[in-house]
C-alpha cells in the first residue's frame, strides 16, 4: 500500500440530474461544510449535470457518466452539453489535484447501500472491507473485467468509487437512505483521515465482492418492445438459482434463469437502464483476498 | 340510480408518459383483448400522451391531465402538444359515446391500490363500496370540493375514475402491482356487466372515503429551494397526529404537524408533485352514507 497521502477528496452529486439524494447531500455539505471537513485533507463538493439537475432528468443529450473516456475528453469534436460538461469536470478534478472521488448515485432497484469500486487498488479493497465490517448493510460491487478506459466520472483519478443507494425513485428524496448515505460518506472520510495518519484499523485481508459477469436484457419483440416484467422472486443481491422464474411475460408465459450456476442479480429493473437494454446486472459473489 | 345502460367503457393508460403500469396494461389489452371483453358493453383502449410515452417522461410541454377543462378544450389558441392531444382525446371519447372512463396512473408514493372518484355519483360510490369489500387493499380517494370544471381526463364523462397504484418509480414496471391493477380493472368491468343486467350485488349504503382537504408543500427557502425531507413516520393512509414529525430539515431541525385534528396524508413525496409544490395531500377519513 502506497504511503502517499490523500490530500484532496471530491464528492460529486447530480452526475444524473434526477438522483436527488446526491444532489441534496452536496447542497447540504456546501451549506454546512463542517460535516465533510477533516484535519488532514481538503474536500471539495461538485454538482455534475447542472442542466439535467434543473430539469430533474437523468441527462439532456447523453448520459454524462459515460463521457469520461480519456480519448473522448480530448476530442474537440464531441461538444454536446454532457460532452462539454465532462471536460469541465475533468479539468476541475485535474486542476484541483483531486486524489479521491466519491460519486453519489441512487437507483430505483433495491440495492441498499452499495459501493462500486473502480479498480482492484488495495486501498479501495481495504476501505471496502472496513466499510462492510462497520455496517453490514454495505455491499461491494465490482466490474469483472475492469475496462482499460472506463467512461465513468469516478475513474478520473486512480482512487474512486461510486455510492449507489436504493430503492429510490427518480425525483424522490427518502430521508432514511439520505441519512444512511451521509453516514457512509462520513465513514469514508474518517478512514481517509486515519490513513493519512497511518492509523487505519486492522482488517482481515479479504472482502466479499459482487463481481459483474454480464447483463440480461428484457425479452423484446421485433420492434424492440418489452415483452415481460421481472419476476418478483428476483431480488437484488439474493441468489438466483438455475430454473428459477426470471421474467413474467405479458402473455402469461414465464421464462426461467437458464444458466447453470447461482448468480446474484443487481440493478434489477433500474428505470434508467431500460433504454440501455439492461433488465438486471448479473454478478458472482466472491471472497477477494488481497 | 339511473337505469341507463353503460354501453362503452374507455380504459386509458399513459396519460403520464413515465407511468409504465398503465401503458403496458393498455398494450397488453390491445394485444389480448379477451381480458377486457364483456357480454353487454364495449371497451376501448387508448394511450394518452403519445410523445411523452416515447420519451418516458411525464409530459412534453404541460401536464396532459390538467388540460381537460371544457373552456380549454374549446379554446383554439391553446395549441401546445398536450393541449392538442387533449382535444383529440376528448373528441374520441365524445365520438365513441363513452359512458365510463378508467384512467390508469401510478405514483412513487406508497398508496397501494387507490381509486380516485371524480364525483359523488351514487353509481361510483356503490362501485367503490363493492371494490373495497372484495379487496380490502383498495382505498377510495375523493376531492372534498369537487371543482365545477375539473381539468382531469377522467371527467370527460359523468362516470369516471382514476386508478392510482404505488409505490412504483417513474419508468419502472412492478409485476405484483401490475397484476393487482389488472385484477382491479377486471373487477370494475365485471361490476359494470352485472349493473347492465340489473344484477349488482347488495352492498351496505356506505363507504370509507379519504377526502382531500388540502395540500402541504415542502419547507422552502427564498429561492424556492426545498429545505427538508418528509419524515419517515409520515405514511400514506396512516393517521398523522398533531405534534408528530412531518419534515426533517437538512440543517437538523424537525417540523411537526401543527394541525389540531388527525389527518391521513396521501401522495407522500410523489416525484411529479415537487414542481407542483405538493409534498403530500392531506385527507380526512370519512364514512360516506349514500
Amino acid at each position: 500500500m502506497s504511503k502517499q497521502q490523500i490530500k484532496k477528496v471530491a464528492i460529486v452529486g447530480g452526475t444524473h440530474g434526477n438522483e436527488l439524494t446526491g444532489i441534496y447531500l452536496i447542497k447540504k455539505f456546501t451549506k454546512i461544510p463542517n460535516f465533510i471537513q477533516r484535519s488532514n485533507f481538503d474536500t471539495l463538493t461538485l454538482l455534475g449535470n447542472l442542466k439535467a439537475i434543473k430539469l430533474v432528468t437523468r441527462y439532456v443529450d447523453i448520459d454524462l457518466n459515460r463521457c469520461f473516456r480519456s480519448q473522448d475528453l480530448q476530442n474537440p469534436n464531441l461538444n454536446n452539453y454532457e460532452q462539454i460538461r465532462a471536460k469541465e469536470i475533468a479539468q476541475k478534478i485535474h486542476q484541483e489535484q483531486v486524489d479521491f472521488i466519491i460519486d453519489l448515485h441512487s437507483t430505483t432497484s433495491d440495492m441498499g447501500l452499495t459501493i462500486i469500486l473502480n479498480s482492484n487498488h488495495p486501498f479501495l479493497l481495504k476501505l471496502a472491507t472496513h466499510l462492510t465490517l462497520i455496517n453490514p448493510l454495505v455491499k461491494v460491487l465490482q466490474y469483472a473485467a475492469i475496462p482499460q478506459n472506463p467512461p465513468y466520472l469516478r475513474n478520473l483519478c486512480p482512487l474512486g468509487l461510486a455510492i449507489e443507494v436504493g430503492a429510490i425513485p427518480q425525483g424522490v428524496l427518502k430521508a432514511e437512505l439520505f441519512h444512511q448515505t451521509e453516514i457512509l460518506i462520513s465513514n469514508i472520510l474518517d478512514y481517509i483521515e486515519l490513513y493519512n495518519r497511518q492509523k487505519i484499523p486492522n482488517t482481515p485481508n479479504n472482502c466479499t465482492v459482487y463481481r459483474q459477469i454480464g447483463i440480461m436484457d428484457y425479452p423484446r419483440d421485433n420492434y424492440e418492445e418489452i415483452q415481460a416484467m421481472i419476476a418478483p422472486e428476483v431480488i437484488d443481491y439474493e441468489p438466483l438459482h438455475p430454473g428459477s422464474p426470471m421474467f413474467l411475460h405479458f402473455d402469461g408465459k414465464i421464462s426461467v434463469y437458464e444458466g447453470d450456476s447461482i448468480i446474484y442479480p443487481v440493478f434489477i429493473g433500474e428505470a434508467a437502464y431500460i433504454e440501455k437494454k439492461i433488465a438486471m446486472s448479473l454478478t458472482l459473489k466472491h471472497q477477494v483476498n488481497y
